[in-house]
């Protein structure tokens, strides 16, 4: 615990200055912007790790990622730490970052975010305890503990901590290119610590995220807008070849209406679908926390349409052509936002194009004397791991062992966007394996939506950061399991 | 012109403070927001206007019209006057109003806007020339010049004279009630001078203008907006839903599809058809100036979609529920708005009643889990006038005699609230009679569209406000034949 209790007093915010810090302000008439820079603090916080795996034994390279794209300030270090190079062993790169997000005692948190307060309950309270100090110092505690017991780690290790995650990872994506021929060049296998269960009471491996395809559909009727006492019935109307347009993608049944969208998607399978059903969800983890209305009532089909199949959401209609914003105003020229979540093995391009001629078909349709524009603004692509591989197979076996529970092996609705870097640069298997629970509170204090679509509670009710003593104590176990296991399948 | 110089020196500007007036302003720290007030200079015109009234012998009442609403500020009084009580001749309630909108040199006037500059090509310019001083003051340079050729005024006149026109018209509404039993218990015919020519070239007379009404579709899916790659595919999103409704109002030929409702709307007789088709129109007056993609390409089909049939138009969607703007969310709540200009003899009431039942089994119809409400938010009649009546006949064969053409009778696509108010209030046929000519540029310094839906010169070019000399001596002789032709009628 004391190693993390150093951690978490540093507020090695990110996204954000820290009240503590200089932090340069600029005075606009209205309003205080802060200008948001790298603090000290993060660098304080690579200087402290640095420290700490050097004193383990691990060789330390504190990679520099350049200036923040637009501001004058270096980037935190990329750490890149190197543990045994037995070449009977496999190597495992372990990713994790130093940074967090922002929190303050002020935001309501029940003691103050920047010490360690343990909990009767159990709960290690404090910002960065499960996301992600807590889950990168383990592997520091798990070296340690091998040491102590006078036993080989049982894989080599390449470390990859990151200062910048809560900020988008700025910098990441270059370095892991550059490294991949160089620090990363001999990785076996990747794993990803920086998540958590999708449920509050059973581990769960992660699999699969979805990927998105951003459209913008502009349609020009007018170079401006006209009064619809004066031109209404005078004019073709842009507004009612969008909404003809938008029916056209989606039903209320949320079925994606373009055609030959769901020939590539794979399939799931029946063990699957029993094994989605019987996770323990709670209703807001089902709707949101917000009163949503269900469109599956088998809680299966519900998981399975968020996370295992594409969904095409209609964003919004904004006007696009300039004029007074009178009520009742024709608009000239508007612009329609839509996105589709992709997953596993739909082809963008081949996406793009059937989406395309769909839309382009229907507008033809319509017989519109307007224009129509469509373009894909925004991709990402989708991750689905081979779960048999013996990576995957090792922290299932190693959550087995010290959760004395087989994992639910799930999909998720969102991104992780590093987890597709990791795979597509290193051409490595990657495996998430999630460290706190689905009540954590990771990013609660912004109001920021958790990357994990099941969590169990109102974020606006709870939002002190914690790890569970037992998650803690048990990832240490769960990480050197883990690399006995790998290195006993890679073997075979 | 003296008494039209006179009159447009005084800048009795209702909608917004005068610059040579004192205003009072309130200082924020980006912007000076300028309260807008009721200036001295609409009670100077006022006072004028009251001395030239009484000085040619009529009665004149001041009528105070209480504070403006929200405001501690006089409004100008309705200036009620009277002249002649012979009961063997028709009274005549003459509407006009003595306040102007904005003006400055600044704006890209040609001249001071404030003095009357007189063109050699025949122009008057000034504001309030054309809007509406100069068709007011031509009411009492018509008793002057009966009085000078020593005649008798052909019926007996009842002015009524607002300070508020440019500012929605405000108190109008209540003294029109209050004096239906009072000042214009015995009116027999109303004649409105302030409008326009719907062309440059030949006088018409507007005889219809479209009601509206105004809807609000409220579709609630959830209390707050959700993350589309976590809960797409599990909710129900209401932008489906929406852009489906709006998709069965109206088609991209502008077709209104709710069933019944083009079933009470007066027909276009051939000779209306003819005569619409004749009208020489310009490209701008024709698609807005705006470069607006036209749905017919006839002429008279464009005036009669416009103008003597219903449309339909859908403003746009708006979200309704709190969270982030981020551009992936499937928002909670929304709100669509849209509207259908009404004509004769659509009734609001049953129109409501279509609208609601069709959009109910439509939503039905989607098997859509979220809430619908559907909502009439905002409703004006339809004015469509006898042109059969003795009243109007007399502005018809006024015109003639004056102008040596038969004016067009023409429909208007927008509203002119007054014209509705003193019908319905006084239960009284109702004639527009224009005075200046569609390029007058009435309302042009701040960008507001011109009241009259086929003006033919682009705003941002012409902004100086101007009335031909030929339409303000011939508007005197208009009005006092227009009377004499009433009495004449009205024998009968």
């Amino acid at each position: 615990m004391l190693g993390l209790r150093a951690a978490i007093e540093i507020p090695s915010v990110s996204e954000q200055e820290d009240k503590r810090d200089n932090v340069f302000q600029v005075w606009f008439p209205t309003q205080i912007f802060s200008v948001p820079t790298i603090t000290p603090n993060t660098m304080q916080m690579a200087k402290w790790l640095v420290h700490e795996m050097e004193s383990l034994g691990i060789e330390v390279k504190q990679k520099a990622l350049g200036k923040q794209p637009g501001k004058d300030i270096d980037l935190p270090p990329l750490l890149i730490g190197r543990y045994g190079s037995d070449p009977t062993k496999p190597t495992i790169l372990a990713y994790s970052h130093y940074d967090v997000q922002p929190a303050a005692l002020s935001d309501g948190w029940d003691d103050e975010p920047f010490e360690l307060t343990e909990k009767e309950d159990g709960r290690l309270c404090g910002r960065g305890t499960s996301d992600d100090k807590g889950p990168l110092l383990n592997w520091l505690n798990m070296i340690q503990a091998f040491q102590k017991a006078g036993q080989d780690v049982p894989a080599n290790l390449v470390f990859c901590f990151e200062g910048m995650e809560e900020s988008g990872s700025q910098g990441l994506a270059d370095a892991l290119k550059e490294e991949s021929t160089g620090e990363f060049a001999k990785i076996d296998s990747v794993c990803i610590t920086d998540t958590a269960w999708s449920t509050t009471n059973r581990p769960n491996l992660i699999r699969g995220l979805r990927g998105i395809m951003f459209y913008h559909i502009n349609i020009n009727g007018a170079d401006g807008d006209a009064h619809s006492g004066a031109f209404g019935g005078a004019l073709s109307e842009p507004m009612t070849d969008m909404v003809n347009l938008m029916a056209s993608l989606v039903d209320s049944q949320g079925r994606i209406l373009v055609p030959g969208i769901y020939d590539d998607v794979l399939p799931v399978s029946a063990e699957e679908r029993k094994a989605l059903g019987e996770i323990e969800m709670s209703k807001d983890s089902l709707d949101g926390g917000i009163n949503g209305k269900l469109l599956h009532e088998d809680q299966a089909d519900d998981l399975i349409a968020r996370s295992r199949k594409p969904t095409l959401s209609l964003h919004g209609i904004e006007r696009a052509s300039p004029g007074k914003g009178a009520s009742t105003i024709i608009p000239g020229r508007i612009l329609g936002r839509f996105s589709i979540r992709i997953v596993a093995n739909m082809d963008i391009k081949k996406i793009d194009s059937l989406v395309q001629t769909h839309l382009k078909a229907r507008f033809q349709q319509l017989g519109s004397k307007n224009e129509l524009s469509v373009q894909l603004t925004g991709r990402g692509d989708w991750f689905f791991e081979e779960v048999d591989h013996w990576n995957y197979q090792a922290a299932i076996q190693a959550t087995e062992k010290v959760w004395g529970v087989t994992p639910n092996i799930t999909s998720e609705g969102g991104s992780i966007p590093i987890a597709l870097d990791f795979k597509k640069v290193l051409n490595s298997n990657v495996v998430l394996l999630p460290v706190g629970r689905a009540d954590d509170h990771t990013h609660s204090e912004n109001g920021k939506y958790p990357p994990q679509y099941f969590r169990t509670v109102r974020l606006i009710c709870f939002i002190t950061e914690k790890l569970d003593r037992s998650n803690y104590i048990n990832s240490v176990k769960v990480y050197g399991t883990y690399l006995e296991m790998a290195s006993k399948n890679w073997k075979q």
